[in-house]
């Protein structure tokens, strides 16, 4: 997208259905291979009572968001906050929305809000991310 | 690790060699395909001249060391900051290091630094993280 | 406010004017006697052409409306974050604007954007608060 | 400061006694008349148990630091975060302390942890601050 075709209040949005493969490929990419991530019967003894999703696996939907479809090609990622909300269980329908909240036409930045919701509607991640459009 | 034996200033680290199949490996899980990840030819009419690695696969890399060795098993992240400094390019070897900061012993909150050094020593990734451990 | 009256979307505000006396004041308080708050010679001889308001005053007007309007009475504040996007001058209007983005019912937990704005509608201060209502 | 004489890990302090009086100043200069900081009647019968400091008089002395003492003069406040880790009480000795740990030859940043702390050495608000210097 072009910097002059962005405004505040603008947003883009992506969801993935978040099933054992796709958690178990990024605990191998990631290195993050924490058996509540993995292993169905120590997760069901810990307070999540059953595997969740890296936090970090909402991250990567959200920078991919970024990087793809707001801002886009051309993205310079300057900085990413997340505040980690609920856990994200196996079966979970995970939705990456990310929202324009301020633009600087000199310095060319983008300012963003970035959220994950699962399919009830429960925000499961909150951040604010800082971008430069080229 | 128990929270009784972790202390201000503890540290730990892992160190990754940012290769093209894990850069694309990275592209698949995330859903981010940006060009300047994957196609050389593209990336070296950008200004980063060559593909570079994804912001996100440090903060992957990063939030690894925290669920596996730093505070390790039993972690739960509250939040979350990255400050991407520099890009990391194919072939460089990441280091990715969390330092402890803070202890809350009423709440169990353990807060570390976390960063990202490249083989030269410099930092391409900078931030802090919350953690809590049951 | 009572924490069952809060909805996300809900918003509050206060502007004040910062003139040279509420601008020596922060000085005292705070400390920061930097001249480009307080000499006017000086400041005139810097980028901002002129004195401007400390940074932190933003912040303090933030908090003032956290405390006393939304959340209110009762509000325990957890964490802030500020970028600070352009200097506010001597005589501007400034309007610190809360807005609530999410509830965690069960912690209490209330996060709002913080957005400070001068006359002319400029976004002068963006940030994050994370506050818990007793 | 020159930009050349700073290295990573040098640090400033400022220590202040948080007084009855300057609690009020800095009520009158925020605009933040919660009683929880002003009514000692009211304050005691909170969570706090008595009459508490903002927690913005703890970021205004950070401020007042990066202004004034590291990087002092010529230093833009580009950006902080603040967590509030435990009340600080009148009669209180505060000392903020701000520590460099990254340094941008190219671009000027210089980014360093803020930290405040009491008297029995309790960290009492942490953070990160981006600045840079002309």
């Amino acid at each position: 997208m072009k910097f002059e075709e962005i405004h505040v209040g603008q947003s883009a949005s992506r969801t993935v259905t978040v099933d054992g493969d796709l958690v178990s490929r990024f605990s191998e990419v990631s290195g993050d291979t924490n058996p509540v991530h993995l292993d169905e019967d120590y997760a069901k003894q810990t307070i999540f009572q059953g595997r969740i999703a890296h936090g970090m696996l909402s991250g990567a939907l959200i920078s991919a968001v970024l990087a793809n479809d707001l801002p886009g090609n051309g993205t310079i990622y300057l900085s990413q906050s997340f505040r980690f909300l609920k856990p994200v269980r196996l079966g979970d329908s995970l939705t990456a929305t990310v929202t324009v909240t301020s633009l600087d036409q000199k310095k060319r930045f983008i300012e963003l809000t970035t959220e994950c919701f699962v399919q009830d509607g429960s925000k499961v991640v909150s951040g604010v991310a800082l971008t430069k459009l080229l």
